[in-house]
């Protein structure tokens, strides 16, 4: 068995772009930008709770970096500095633990985090590993991103009248979750789609670039659609009536698409006025960005869902809460 | 059961000093102060491998921020914002996992977490919480500090010839646990210090600002003394001598000072010109620093241990590896 620190060494020691200095000290010394604030995140991805113990190593590496740049995106934020926490455990072979002490499962990982971390120009500058028990896998992300005074997208901006966007196709990756348990049958493009957003989410980074100027207010789609629009909605203090002439596209329910999680695209608001330049964005990202309800007065987080006949379909359920 | 949304408004949510945007948004937003670099670092707290299922909480809250602060005083930082990841546990009553889910265990963990953050001035600006298996407790700590430019006490500072010098009276955290664990029987004063030195070390903030410009190099000792100043030393591309006149303080084992874990102490080099100025230091800060030895020219790493009679006693074990 390694040590701790060859783990490190071996894995997760690579030479920073921008940082003064990176792992291998008490901490990390990185340089901001003049004239930016920071902003931070932290996301847990725990077995048993957010993958499974078969999951792939090299996809959950992908995520586990991607679902924090997500939260980058919808700040508005560049993202620069990342530190990792590992805890790392013992497999026993049977399949009902992830085996993620062993070198072969940790390096595919790091392929996975780093390939992410290229994609999006990301440092990682820090961490910490220890074993746990069995079953306990636990990774810990910190990024850290940069945003010019001011620009950020909080959740708190939406103001009443204000148009309710939502990128991409949410629903995908709860639908091919439940294709995993066997609640579902995808297949083809589709299949291969929801597997995709379930296990290699694509953070709306460039997306969240671009809105700076033109939302008024930002959140992404982790605990499913509805449930992240109340979030939003309470913070600003405003309720919704979202509308749809259908549903984005034939396979998908209604269901997911509304209370789906694990969906990690943007949902924001924006001024009516503002539909042209969102409609070029969309255009240059080669990204769909689907107009779906009003921002309104009323008792702050409350939202309604009308169909295209007009009868009211708010489903009962809103997303998911790891401690429901 | 309350829900994460409930957890994190009732224990973790306080206004922050000096951030823009603290918890409840996707990221906090914080600015840095002119002039100045960023100092980052993360640590886990894992159950059964750093803490036991029946711990304190409340002391269990404050070390795991103390030795993340630790890691600051280290680079001679001033620590600003934190944010905490939680993987909360059911425990069964019988003792064997720690009940950390349960509303009052959390909140007196909270309560020393925040009795740690007010004395040193830190804002907790967000986390991440979910729920765990049994007997997996974890939490996972960033800090985020500041640094005026250049002035960071790195590990790879010393210099042939510099004097190097220990902060209070490392072993204690390690007898202490050696008392619980049956193993060492202590009493009175040194019993309620060494428990201390485990439960709620002292993180040595105003030593790493006292020595930014008097110190070559710094570590702080959580791995053990001579464990440590061999990653000094081998980043600093030196070797060693220590010598001893006597052992600190009576009942400390030598083995306890030299290689005993989770101290929290400092550990720093500097030219034998600064002796004047450190102990002026150290009677400002009313906290001893022992010289205990120098840096030399040789393999990189490298380290003896002299006692008083010239006799070579340096111990086969260094310190503590969570790998090995």
């Amino acid at each position: 068995m390694a040590s701790e620190f060859d783990l490190i060494e071996q894995y997760f020691t690579r030479r920073p772009r921008r940082a003064e200095l990176g792992v291998g000290d008490d901490a990390a010394i990185v340089r901001p930008s003049p004239g930016h604030e920071l902003v931070i995140s932290t996301d847990l991805l725990v077995e048993g709770v957010h993958f499974f113990s078969d999951v792939e190593p090299e996809s959950l590496g992908w995520k586990a970096l991607a679902v924090n740049l997500s939260d980058m995106a919808a700040m508005g934020a560049t993202p620069r500095w990342a530190t990792l926490g590992c805890v790392l455990c013992p497999g026993l072979g049977d399949g009902t633990s992830a085996p993620s002490e062993s070198s072969s499962w940790l390096e595919l990982f790091a392929r996975g985090f780093f390939s992410c971390a290229d994609r999006y120009e990301v440092d990682l500058i820090g961490g910490d590993t220890t074993r746990g028990r069995r079953g306990a896998t636990t990774f810990s992300v910190t990024i850290v991103g940069e945003l010019p005074h001011d620009q950020g997208l909080r959740r708190s901006g939406a103001q009443i009248g204000d148009d309710i966007w939502v990128s991409g196709a949410p629903g995908r990756a709860a639908i091919g979750l439940a294709h995993l348990q066997g609640k579902a049958e995808l297949r083809d493009t589709l299949l291969s789609e929801c597997l995709q957003a379930l296990h290699r989410p694509v953070p709306r980074i460039e997306l969240g670039l671009a809105l700076r100027k033109i939302a008024s207010s930002a959140i992404d789609i982790s605990d499913g659609l509805l449930a992240d629009l109340g979030h939003l909605l309470k913070a600003s203090g405003t309720c919704a009536r979202l509308q749809f002439a259908a549903l984005p596209e034939a396979g998908l329910s209604r269901d997911a698409f509304l209370a789906g999680g694990d969906d990690y695209e943007l949902l924001f608001t924006a001024a009516a006025a503002r539909r042209g330049e969102i409609s070029a964005v969309s255009a240059a990202l080669n990204l769909p960005l689907q107009l779906i309800g009003r921002v309104l007065a009323g008792n702050a987080g409350e939202l309604k869902v009308i169909d295209q006949h007009g009868l009211d379909i708010t489903p009962a359920r809103r997303g998911f809460d790891h401690f429901r």
